[in-house]
């Protein structure tokens, strides 16, 4: 029996069942019982939760193609993260990896995001208690051109490059296309009735990002500057040292420069340092940090926070923080915020 | 060659393809044909549509970490459940499992709606054959504060405990934070202008679910309460009974209190019996059921359904379906509506 | 120790962690670098991206159950296709399959939408120098009572039906219900206060498609004809021929009949011919079409390009084309647009 057109478009559908792809599915779940000053207690998440879907394709003559689809979600309303985020909001990408280095085209986190991480006591966790979003970043959006509750710490229609190591040092470069993405008006130095960019406005110049990282047994440092669509520059360096293998210590200082859409005090300047100090399946994190916004007081942040590892895979956490910021939120609540937070933690 | 930061996070993220973790996905596609009086015939479903995402991690010493995430959809149009519920609508649930029970953070069914389901003739299922979400717990709804839209038989920012089972008894509960989740305002006892609770209110007390069911041998029995986030109560009991393998008879009663939003006529009863029988590959679904609302008219519904297996997976059904409701729904249209449907159901 | 009702639905759920059911994970990838006349370079897409589920079951005595779920998303920006799209927007279908050819369920691509794509250069891909939306279909859309955005050569609630291949003949056939799905209002011959259709209005006709495909050796060919839920009808025929295992030529036919919405001028025909000679690892694809609405100027496009392939799964590619309008879109814009694309296409 010979098979026509869709017959054997059929089968190739179907056959592939037997089949399964080099695909591997990987995530995270995290929930826990969370109380700030002056709200409810809550159930929410200390890290992103994350359901991805990556492979690696070995090409031959050491190429190969690789790819990330990341969905990110809330577990304790079940909606996708922020509700409106993009579905894969952690990330999306595709490329090639060789002696070349790796370079992949999509979106993700900038090589500045993605680089300073490591130099932050939780990690770059998005928890309350952590210091990466707000104070470690000097409060910086990396692209404030997408639509309104996108997270602003990666780059759409961009170009990802991560170069070899040599001697300890590497390379990381993003670089983004103009192209508009359907994002809200910056009123910048515009007005309401004129602003800086339009709403889906392109961007003004090339979004770039670029960090250098060097590793050298106990010790690693990056340098990193980013510009992004609406120019808003900033530039970052960072360090850690571990004296024992239990002990890592880290700083990052960062500055921030938004003179292009601010008519007045444009800079912003936050440093963090902080600690992470394993004791057998527990780990004590610390970390203190300030955001100082020019002409604006000061908003500080102190946490200790601790993870007991059920497995290499899964822990629970508590974690404890202050934050103070220069004026309360609104007039009725508070300038110190206390925070409390009880979870798990699972990888798969 | 060293690598740097973040040659060890791509090697890290990349890696991982080879060692595929301990998540299963599974699901449910249902689809048929169907005919309601008055209606013209749709593609439509009698079953949730699921895709999930599942797993569970031995932590050693009787411990379980195990999450579920699932997304629910309509294979008639490829949309979302409902196009606007959450994206993981079925649950997003994380949590510990051991001698203690299991304990779980998240978005899912409370221990009330989890549990009744055994003693319902469509097993819990949608279907419009089916007596659930209508009839069975008596219009009730468990989370009227979440965004509109959402199904109402699921706490979320919830905490979930099962018991071990002593002696045939399992304790379920299910308790809330007041967190507010974005909902539409319920006028209540108030106004259209001061509404009871307004547009993302916060729950007036703390939602709960608790159901202690009881089984041994061809007995089985449930009793519940719960309470919502605007303070509807509802207490319901339920049994089933196996004469024989091949046959379960089953019958629930609910009263539902809405006192607490509703000035007069705030109590609801409901009551369903039901039974299966099972014959080689086929199964006979029959269910009779009335709901009434004080001081007004009751809502009648039966139902005969037929499932013949093609594998464990596999099945097709037809079901016939007879609702009265105390008026029509429209002015033009009938309050006696005849339902038909036939469709295919497959797990995987 | 006895188990209780939720405990034993709490082992199912859980025990199935063990034994992976056959879902197979598959999809693409493809993000590149492009370039049209008067915009400016984007990272965007050559063909669909997706991420699927599917499965097979056998069900015994040549008798299989399937399904396809299918995820459509935008890789660089991260979001779901055209951000609105259903979230399976590829296909959701469930079906049989046996000596009587196959029976599916759901949403997916209608018999001539699936049919022709064999007959145009760039396999139906819808890259810019692709001809296969906007040329080869002479504009017509399937569905245009879904909700706005939705790609339009899908049929929600349809039935399908593929024939097995009889002498190299085989009958595929689409069949929607006239169910009302969300849709704008179509005005047609109508005003824009009392449009032809109203909004979310059903269908005025059932909607169906259906083809007949033919293949023997080098040759193939296709004779298709589609109505719409607005009553447009379309007729097609396509063919193909092989000289040499490396050269397929092609060839297809369209006419678009609008007469049932439109008061003017309401058909359309478009014809496309093209070329694909395979070099080794490469490919050259060429094509060249018109689309003459009566009554308007003619659209016409030539296209040229190159794929490369670094396996099985993976091709980098170079797209060149022009196309010339008969206005231009905006008074600024030319009517003759170039287009260039280079990216890298992965199916895992």
């Amino acid at each position: 029996m010979k098979k026509s057109l869709v017959a054997l478009a059929l089968m190739g559908a179907f056959a592939g069942a037997q089949a399964q792809s080099s695909v591997t599915i990987y995530g995270t779940v995290d929930a826990g019982i969370s109380k700030t000053t002056g709200t409810t207690a809550q159930i929410g998440k200390r890290d992103n939760n994350k359901l991805g879907f990556r492979g690696v394709e070995d090409l031959g003559n050491g190429l190969k193609a690789l790819f990330h689809l990341e969905i990110r979600y809330e577990p304790d309303t079940g909606t996708i993260e922020g509700v409106t985020r993009p579905l894969f909001q952690g990330q999306s990408r595709v490329g090639l990896q060789g002696g070349f280095g790796t370079v992949r085209l999509g979106r993700g986190l900038t090589a500045f995001q993605e680089s300073i991480t490591a130099f932050e006591p939780w990690n770059g966790l998005p928890a309350v208690a952590g210091f990466q979003t707000n104070l470690q970043v000097a409060g910086y959006t990396s692209d404030p051109l997408s639509p309104a509750g996108n997270s602003g710490n990666r780059f759409s229609n961009g170009v990802w490059y991560n170069s070899p190591v040599w001697g300890g040092f590497q390379f990381n470069g993003t670089f983004g296309t103009k192209d508009a993405n359907g994002g809200p008006a910056v009123i910048g130095r515009g007005t309401a009735l004129a602003p800086q960019y339009a709403a889906n406005a392109q961007a003004s110049a090339h979004p770039y990002s670029v960090s250098v990282t060097y590793n050298n047994g106990p010790f690693a440092a990056m340098a990193a500057t980013e510009r992004n669509a609406i120019e808003t520059k900033l530039w970052s360096v960072a360090a850690s040292y571990k004296p024992t293998t239990a002990l890592k210590l880290m700083a990052s200082y960062q500055q921030q420069d938004q003179d292009h859409t601010l008519r007045v005090n444009p800079e912003t300047d936050a440093w963090v340092i902080g600690a992470n100090y394993t004791m057998g399946p527990g780990k004590v994190l610390v970390g203190y940090g300030q955001k100082h916004p020019d002409g604006v007081l000061k908003t500080k942040e102190i946490s200790l926070g601790y993870e007991y590892s059920l497995s290499a895979r899964t822990y629970v956490y508590v974690d404890v923080s202050n934050r103070k910021l220069p004026v309360p939120v609104t007039a009725a609540s508070d300038s110190s915020l206390n925070h409390y937070s009880l979870g798990i933690h699972h990888n798969f």
